[in-house]
């Protein structure tokens, strides 16, 4: 089964934040896609796509790993 | 002769533009330093140290070539 669950993340000023975030989160068993609208400096949407069960808590450490702070998680 | 020429760089918001910019200004023939003061999505005063002759148009490609604008010199 493939879910997609929102985030929102703070932090990022530019496409090197949001690269580097995608490349963790994209390092969580499961994760298929990373989609991340940049909001500069302020709290931007990322929305992951996985296809095995992923908990809030693995999103937040991949974040945190990046340099950035999970903010918010919808699932 | 070890000389440091000064040079402003705009549009630079987070440490990986840093790292960037100066990713791409070491590898120019000669440099042995690059310092970089951030000032977010600012003006960034960038000193850059060579051993060698080093012009401002092989600086100002090089900061191009990382994503960035070369907006001032003081050779």
């Amino acid at each position: 089964m493939t879910t997609t669950t929102a985030y929102t993340v703070s932090g990022m000023t530019c496409g090197h934040c949001v690269a580097a975030v995608t490349e963790e989160v994209m390092k969580l068993d499961g994760v298929t896609e990373v989609q991340i609208t940049l909001v500069e400096g302020g709290e931007s949407p990322v929305a992951v796509t996985s296809d095995a069960p992923l908990t809030d808590a693995a999103v937040r450490a991949a974040v945190d790993e990046a340099g950035y702070q999970l903010v918010g998680a919808s699932a």
